[in-house]
C-alpha cells in the first residue's frame, strides 16, 4: 500500500469513528463482557475490486492497537463473492465498536476502484487513460483518487494549486485564450502544466498556438474529437470531458483522445458489499 | 434551516475547502484580475428535492464573507430543471475558488433527499416511515442524515451512544434475547429505547416479552413480516431491514411495519445535476 | 474500563497537559538529573470510591510510554484511607510532569463517584436509580458521566441530540404538552424516548394520554409524587427532580418514581484526598 | 473583561458547545417553530461574586451572532439574590441551544469567583493575598485563574514552565536546597523566581541563603510560620501552603505570612445557583 | 493580495499568536487601563520590499475586529527608510498584544522578497527567473513561497505531490533514467510535469530522449550550463540548481538556463528591519 | 534531550509534513519499489553546534515507526565538516519522504544554536549571559528557544503572560515607571519577576526605587551602561539590549551587565549547511 503518510487520511478517519461512536457503544458495553474475544472474517458479497484493507486495518488498531489483522488480498485484487478478503481477531468490544466505520471506508473506496476498473476495462487496447475529476466527497478526495488508483485509472488534479484549467470564466476575463495561457504561463511555477478546456477548433488552435499542454474536449461529439486528434498530432495532450459516463467509452477512446475524465467515478458512489462476521471465543 | 451549531459540519467544510484549494487557486489567481466582480446561478438539470442550499451559502462565506447569496428554494422543495435555485454574487476569484466545494456537497446531499423522497413516495398512505441507517459517507454522517430527513425520512441511530440495537454477536455473548435486553435496561440511559434484531418468530416472542421497545426484522418475507405485525400487536415498534431497496417498499410497507430502514440511502449516492453558471462584470 | 474509544477524552486530556505543562516543566528539568528513575505511590487520604485509574495511566503514557503503571485496583472499589490505589514506575523527569494533570483528573472523577455512591446507597432498596444531569463541567462531560456509572448511578440524556426533554417552553412554543410530544413524535428517531417536565397533575394526565415516555416531576413535594406515580400506574417513568441534594432521598425514592435525577453530582464537585509519593532511584 | 486573546478559552468553549448540543438539540428543533424569538433573563438565585458574563455572551453568539446580549452587571459584582445580571435577546431555538453551556460555565466560575471572595474577606486588613494553585479543572484553568482574579485572589503559576517550585524531590535529586537553587538559577530564564518549599527552620535558613525569592511553608503551625517571618526578615516572600481550606485564615494571615495559596479554590467547586428564564414571543 | 483562502496560514497565525501571547499579557492587562485607545504606525527602518500587510492586518483582527488598519502600501512595493507603511487604530490593549506576531510575521515575509527581489534584478534583461525550492520553515512554506513570488521570483513544487523530481536514488531505485521517467509517466497525473537533476552531459541525453520535461543541472560550471543549453534546444526546460546563492547569478543567466533555484531564498531569513511605533491616546 | 512533552512541537512538526507531502510524495512512489530499503547519513558540512537531532528522529518515526535512528553526537555537540551526526535505516519511501522535513528542521536550529554559541564565546569569562527575545519565527519559538539554550545561551520571556516587561508606552499610561511597577505588582503572580526598560540615568534610579527586579538598558553606549552598573550595584539584573548583533558583544559584556539579549538570534536565522545521502539496498 502506498499511502505512507496523509494527514488528511488520519483526519477523516478520526471524524468518521467520532461521529459514528459518539461517548461509546453502549450496546456492545452494555452485552459483551470485557474481556470476550472474538474472530471476525471480512466476506466479498460481491465480485469487486478490493480497495482500503490496510485503511480498515489502521481502523481496528486505532480502537484497540492490540487487534490481529490479517489479509488474504491485496488493494487492487479482483475478489470473487464468497472469498474472505482478510481476517480480524482481538477484543469483541473493541472490534464490534470498530466495525462499521471500517466497512463503511472499504465498501465505498472498493466501489470507486470497482467502478474505475470496469471503465478501465472498456478502453483497453487503446492508448486512453481513465482519470477522475475533483467531484469528489468532501473530505474523502485523496482517499477516493487513491481508489481510481487502485481501479487502474490515473488522477486528475488534487487541487487548485497543482495544475491549471482554464476555463470560459477565465478566458472571458483575461480576453482570450492566448493572454489567459501567457498570464498563467508567467505566474504558476514552471514545474506545472496548462490545460485549456475548449468547444472548438478556432479554440484548438489558439490553445495549441499559445503553447497549452493539455486541452480539454468539452462534450464534443466522436467525430468532432476525431478530428480534434487529427488537428493536435501530437502537440497536445487531449483530454474527453462531459458526462462520459453516458457514453460508450470504447468509442471515445477509439478517437484517439490521451484521457478521459469521468466525474461519475466519485460523484456517483455505490457502495460494495462485503461483510464482516464475528464469532465469540467464549 | 434547522441546522443551527454543528462542529462536526463545520470540520467537514474547512476539510473540504482545504483538501480542493491547497495553496491557491492559481488559475484564477493568474486569469482573473483581483478586483473582478460576477454573478452566479445555481442552476437545476433534471428535477430533483433541492438540499444544501444554506451550507453551499456557508461556503461562500467562508472564502469571501462579502458574497451576496440569494436563495430562490428552501431545502426540500421540488425543484424542476432548469430552475433557478440560487443566485450568489460577488468577488470573481472568491467564488471561483469557492464553487466546486459548493456544489460538491449541495449535489450530493441533494441526490440523498431525493433518493430518500422517492421511497417516501412509495409508501405513502400506509404508516410505514423511511429511515436511514449508520450506513454514511465517513465525515458526512450530520449532512447525510440531514439529507434524509430533508427528502422526507426518519433518521434511525446517530451514532453507537444514542440508541441500544441488539444483534446476534450480543445476544450470543449474552447468552439471549432475555439476557441481553436486561443487561442493556440495567447500564444504559432511562432516556434511550432497546432494539433487538430478530430473524424468527420465537426470537420475536422473546424480545416482545424482554421488553424491547423496537424489534428489527431482519430480512424476513413479506409474508412472514404480516405475521410478526400480528403477533406484536403494538407492543413494540417493529423495523423492516435488509436489502430494502432491492424490495418492492409498498408491499413492504402493507405487512404493517413501523419502519423501513434502506442503507442504500446513504451508501449508494448519485450526485444531484446541478450547475453553477457565471457571468463576469468587466 | 469501558471506555474503548472516546475522541472527547483524548482532547480533554491533551488540553490539560498542554495547559499544565506549557513550554517544559522547568523546576524538574533544571534540578532533576537525565536518565534519573523513580517510584511513585497513589495513596488514597480518605475513603473513596476510585475512578480515574486507566485515565491516570494513560497520562503517564503519554508523556513517557515506557512508564509502567500497576493497579492494585478498578475503577469503582471502595479504597481505605492508606490504601495504595496504584503504583507507577520509570522515569523521574516523566512522572514529575506528569503528576499534576493525572492527580487532577481522578481526585474529581473520584470525587463524583463517591458522591453518587453515597447517593445511591441513600435509596438502596428501593426501586429508585440515581441520574445525573447535563450540568456537567465543560469539556469533561465524559468523564464526570463515566464517573456516575461507576459510582453506581445511570446517566441522563449525553447530549441534546439523544433524547428529548419537552419544558415550558417547548410547550409554550407548541401550544401544548400534546402539540408538542405529536411534534416531536413525527420529526425525531424512533430510537429515542420522549420525556416531559410536568409540574401539575393535569399536566401529567395530558403528558401520560400524549404518549410520553417518561415524565420529570420538577419541584415537587413528596406526597405529590406519591400521588403521581398511583397516577401513572406504570405507563410511564417518573423522573423526580429539581435541587434533589437538598432532599431527602429516601424518602424521595419511597414515593415510587424511578429515577432521581441530581444535578449536584457534578455540578457541586469535591476532588477526593489523594496523594501520590514519589522515591528517587538515584 | 480582560480576556482578550486566549485561544485555550475558545477550545473549552468549543469542546462544551460539541459536547453538549451533539448533532442537534432535537426537542427545540421540533417543538419551536423556525423563526420564534424570545427574551431570557440571568437571575441570581442567591448572594454572589458573578464572573463569566461575557464568556456567556461569547457562548450566545457562538450559536447565533445576531443575539443580543446585554449586562447590568460586570465580572467581579456582588450581585444580590434576585438581581437580574443580564438579559438576552434573539432566535429561540439558538438560544436554548446555548443556554445549558452557557450557565454550566459562569455557575462554576462565579462559585470560583464567590469563594475566593469569601477568603479575601477574612484576611482584609493584613498584607496577606489568597492565591489559587494548579489544582484546577482539567481544560478550564485559563477561566478558574481568572474567577480566581475577579474574587479578588491573586494566580500563582499558571504551568511548569513560568515559576519554578523546588520541592521534596528536586531537592532529593539535586543533593541539597543549596544545589537544587543554583542548578535552576543556572538554566532557567532570568525572568522567572525561585521558590522552594520547606518543612524545617533549617530548610528556611538554607532557602534563604541560596537565594531563593519565594519559601513555601508547607503545613506549618500559624507559630511556626509567625517564626519563620521573622527569621525571613523580608528577604523572601513567604507562601503558606497545606490544605489551607481547614484553616482560620485570618490567624494563619496574621503570622505575618505575605501569601496563603489554598488548593480548594479550584479542585472542590460549588457552582453559584443562577437561572436563566425565557419568555417567548409568539 | 492574492491569499483569499488558505487554511495553512489561518493555522500559523493561530500557532504564532498562541506561543506569543500564553494565558495573557501581563504587562499590558496591568499597566493600560481598559478603554485606552491608540495609535501606531508601521515604519521602514531600512529599504525593503514590503511583503505581509494583509497578514499584518489579519492578526491585528483577531485580536479585535474593530482595529482600523489602513496600508499606505500594497505587498511588492519597495518602501525607504523612513516610510510609514501602515497605520493601525483601536484597543490600546489588543494593538500591544498582536504587535509582537505582527511584526515577526510582516518583518520575515519582506526579508524574504526584498533577498528575491535582488536577485531578480542581478538577471534581469535575461531570461532567466529566480525561484524558491523546499528549503523553507516549517509551518511557513505558504507564506514564504507568498514572499518569493511578491518579490518577484516564481515558485517551485510546493510540495511533493503537485511536481516530480527524479533525483540520484530515484534514478537507483528505478534502474536508470529512463526507466525512472517512464515509470513516473504512467503513475501520475497527466498535468503534472517531470523533472530530472542531471551531473552529465550523457545523463542531459538520456532525460531529454526520456522525455523529461525539465531538467536540472546540479552544480555545474557555467560552461557545462551553456552547453546544456545548446544541447538542449529548448527540448526542455533548464534548471540550474546547488549553492546559486554563492555564485554570479548574472553569468549563470546568461548561460541560457530558464530558471535559476536558490534554496537560501527561504533557508537563510534576514528580517527586514521595520518598527511599530504607538502614540496613546488618554 | 529535555524535551519530554510540549503540545506545541508535535503540532509545528506536523503541520511541516502536512505542507510538504501533500498528498503524497509522488516521485518516490513511481520510481522506487515498494519494500526497498535503504540506509543514510547525516554529514556536517560545516562546523557548527548541532541541535535537533531528537526531533528529526522523531520526524522519520511520525512517517514509519520502524525506522532505525542512531546518533553518533546529541545536541549542543560541536561537529566538524565531515562528521557523520547520525544515521538511519529503514524504508526507503519513508525515509524519502521524511528527509526534507527533518532537514529543514534540523539546519535551521543548528544555525541558531551556532550562532548562539559564538555569541557566548565572545562573552566567556564575564560574567554576562546571551539571551534571546521574543523575535522568533512564527510557530517555532519553542523550538528556537530550545536551540538557543542548546548553543549555551539563555531564555528571555517565552510569552506575554511569563514576565512583565515594562516599556514606554506601559509608563506613558500608567503615568510614571513607579504607578506602572506598583500596578504589575499588585496584579500579577508573585511567582513572576518585573523588568523596565530604561534610556536615563533617572529612569534607572526610579526604576530601581519602584523594585524593578530587571532593568533593560536600551541602545545605550558601553560608558554608559557601565555608569548604570555602578549605580545599581547589585540591587537588581541589567539587561542589554537594541541592535546589540552590530556591537562588539565583549566590550558591552566587560560594563558588568547581566544579561545581553540579542534579537537576531532568531530574528535572522541561516540555516547549517548538513546532508542526508541515502544508498539503498537492492
Amino acid at each position: 500500500m502506498e499511502l505512507i503518510f496523509n494527514s488528511q487520511i488520519d483526519k477523516i478517519i478520526e471524524l468518521a469513528l467520532t461521529e459514528d461512536i459518539g461517548s461509546g457503544d453502549i450496546t456492545t458495553l452494555s452485552t459483551i463482557p470485557a474481556g470476550t474475544s472474538a474472530h471476525g472474517r471480512f466476506i466479498a458479497k460481491q465480485d469487486t475490486v478490493i480497495c482500503g484493507i490496510d485503511i480498515a486495518k489502521k481502523v481496528f488498531c486505532i480502537i484497540d492497537p492490540k487487534t490481529v489483522f490479517t489479509s488474504h488480498f491485496s488493494d487492487g485484487d479482483k475478489v470473487t463473492c464468497g472469498d474472505v478478503i482478510a481476517e480480524v481477531s482481538g477484543d469483541a468490544r473493541a472490534m464490534l465498536t470498530a466495525e462499521r466505520t471500517a466497512l463503511n471506508i472499504m465498501q465505498r473506496l472498493s466501489g470507486v476502484a470497482t467502478r474505475t476498473a470496469q471503465c478501465v476495462d472498456m478502453v483497453s487496447g487503446t492508448k486512453a487513460k481513465i482519470a477522475d475529476t475533483r467531484k469528489t466527497t468532501p473530505g474523502m478526495r485523496a482517499l477516493e483518487k487513491y481508489a481510481v488508483r487502485v481501479g487502474g485509472g490515473t488522477n486528475h488534479r488534487f487541487n487548485l494549486a497543482d495544475g491549471v484549467l482554464i476555463k470560459d470564466n477565465h478566458i472571458a476575463a483575461a480576453g482570450s485564450i492566448t493572454a489567459a495561457v501567457q498570464n498563467s504561463r508567467r505566474m504558476i511555477p514552471h514545474t506545472l502544466k496548462i490545460e485549456v478546456e475548449v468547444e472548438t477548433f478556432e479554440q484548438l488552435n489558439e490553445a495549441i498556438d499559445a503553447g497549452a499542454d493539455i486541452i480539454m474536449l468539452d462534450n464534443m461529439s466522436n467525430e468532432d474529437m476525431a478530428k480534434c486528434v487529427e488537428i493536435t498530432a501530437g502537440r497536445a495532450l487531449l483530454e474527453a470531458s462531459g458526462n462520459m459516463d453516458q457514453r460508450d467509452l470504447r468509442k471515445v477512446a477509439e478517437t484517439g483522445v490521451d484521457i478521459i475524465s469521468i466525474g461519475a467515478l466519485t460523484h456517483t458512489i455505490k457502495a460494495a458489499d462485503i461483510s464482516l462476521k464475528f464469532s465469540l471465543n467464549k
